[in-house]
């Protein structure tokens, strides 16, 4: 087991990593702040893991209520949230309970909001069940639901308790959603690490089969750097937007795609592979660099060429509206270096004819 | 003008209470934290005061748009908070965009909630229009949004970025509302001011003729304690509970009248001087106190006894909903000397003993 130590004040906590570890039981007294406790998850991840995790919460004396989301992203909204108020307060919950997240990152958002706006908020605890929320979403604090107008847009910071990371939860998900979560451990090597890069190079095989001890360090030093990051630039003043590389371009793609077909790590895989075309195209980053990125993409499993329906025009139109747009300019996130990243203004003409050469190199 | 400062490390802001400050470009200058601006205000407020007020954003170069809210505590929820959410997100306004809240307490409470949870945060700026508000609700970074199941049930704590109290906001205040919130104004003397309280007294007559003077004086007062109490205690862990006195009875007379005919300082009035009997019978504070207490919220308009149809069953019944019960006891408020208030809990059984002795008196 390893734990990594957020810390920010009295907000501070930590994340636990290892094989078996929600069943735990000295843990889990320690992790969970509360006496009363609701468990938020989904109609996939409940049957599977709540009630030998329930039954482990009661044998502490605690006590506990299973509150179960539809499984989707279609569902992260305000009338699901609603749903998570009516049963704590069915349920009389006062303000000392606590919300304990099992599930992935929609599971993990919705409760955290939740657990933001009850009461003025109450304590939270994730126990992520994916990889993508296992390295990124279920540290940080960022939590949210989508509005039809727009992605995440009614959210608000609130850092968890604790963060309880079980990488024998990984043994239960299908292949794709794994290899999207691989996406953002890749992301971590590319912004700020370099040996990591290597290391998972040297690994990637024996992650993919899910070698619980290689598993274990992937997450560790995933969890470490978005931790240093969220240490550095809780509220996404600054650093933390680094955390986007390649998220402009993908959420293009997931909005394109009606968020249905592309997986998260899919779309953000091709989003950082355009992001290193652009940086060696103006920024001087090699050649051979974006090669040895495309080779780990391709080795993980994960695509690096965008949807071949989708023009120059689609990425612009689209990322035009994202909230990262400022006076005609959008703000990427380039690599001047393999393991150092920016973040650079970029006029939408020069976005324009960047992409226009590389639509035709993929579609050649 | 005068200025009260709150400090709170980086969430640290200002009050400025005055009579015409609401026109007066150099503080709205640097009270309004944004080029883009949204104020929520309602339908009663909005005719009256939003017109210049935008005139004078515009002469600033700013941009200003309108949402209004209807006006009443009926509509203070979820739903109506979903139609700030639409107006920004139609406006596309960006997390470095603002929210100005123009109203009374429901106004803050809702624009502060929506505040705290567009893109997880935006910056936000208090204009209370109402004495409740003004000496309250506008300060100490409360929001949130009732629940068919509880009053506040869904709320963050989200601390403004200024407060501009303008007292000639007062002059269209109807009678009944103004008395309401001396009630919130005598509370402050109650429970930490005694001098004040004997100002008061000196000052009600001059106070309910809304002479500017004695207003700014009242309210820079009331701020003043607001402000020391949430600076010790800005989550409420402790001292800030206080804040509480005579609310816990308070709220059971606003539950049993549905929140239509008794107003909130009306019942919190009568909530004060329950406690106040209480305190005399329990606690060893003198009847005459209890008769100089009584004899200020009659000389400020306000109600003591409680409605003639409730029982202290009624009291009782509503009161163990309420979220300040735990274990059998009810915590109260208490004074134990006038300008000192205490956290007590209280037993069941010896409430129902004390209010049935009161409500026998009352009612002889």
């Amino acid at each position: 087991m390893r734990e990594v130590r957020v810390v920010l004040g009295d907000r501070s906590y930590s994340i636990h990593i290892g094989a078996g570890l929600a069943a735990n039981p000295e843990l889990l007294r320690t992790a969970l702040p509360a006496k009363r406790i609701l468990l938020v998850s989904n109609s996939t991840v409940a049957p599977l893991y709540a009630s030998p995790l329930m039954q482990q919460i009661h044998a502490l004396g605690r006590e506990v209520h299973l509150f179960e989301l539809p499984d989707g992203e279609a569902y992260k909204d305000v009338a699901h949230i609603q749903g998570i108020y009516d049963a704590l307060l069915r349920l009389e919950m006062d303000r000392h309970s606590c919300i304990l997240a099992l599930g992935g990152g929609v599971v993990g958002d919705m409760a955290g909001f939740a657990a933001a706006t009850y009461q003025r908020g109450i304590a939270f605890v994730q126990m992520p069940t994916t990889l993508l929320a296992q390295v990124d979403s279920s540290v940080g604090g960022k939590t949210g639901v989508n509005h039809p107008l727009g992605k995440n847009m009614i959210g608000a910071f609130k850092q968890p308790a604790h963060v309880l990371i079980d990488s024998q939860f990984l043994q239960s998900l299908p292949d794709r959603e794994f290899c999207s979560g691989l996406a953002e451990v890749i992301k971590y090597a590319l912004i700020r690490d370099v040996a990591f890069l290597s290391w998972l190079e040297s690994n990637m095989v024996r992650l993919l089969a899910r070698d619980q001890e290689v598993l274990e360090e992937a997450i560790a030093r995933s969890c470490r750097h978005k931790a240093e990051i969220v240490m550095n630039d809780e509220l996404e003043q600054g650093e933390r937007a680094l955390l986007n590389l390649g998220h402009t371009f993908g959420h293009a793609i997931e909005t394109f795609t009606g968020y249905s077909s592309w997986l998260h790590g899919e779309a953000i895989a091709v989003g950082m592979y355009l992001a290193a075309c652009f940086s060696a195209s103006m920024y001087g980053l090699s050649m051979e660099t974006v090669e040895r990125i495309r080779a780990l993409f391709e080795l993980a499993r994960l695509p690096v060429n965008a949807p071949n329906q989708m023009s120059s025009e689609d990425f612009l139109r689209i990322m035009r509206h994202d909230k990262k747009v400022k006076n005609g300019s959008i703000r990427l996130i380039l690599l001047p270096e393999l393991g150092r990243a920016e973040v650079v203004a970029v006029d939408e003409s020069v976005i324009k004819t960047q992409l226009d050469h590389l639509m035709v190199k993929y579609h050649a």
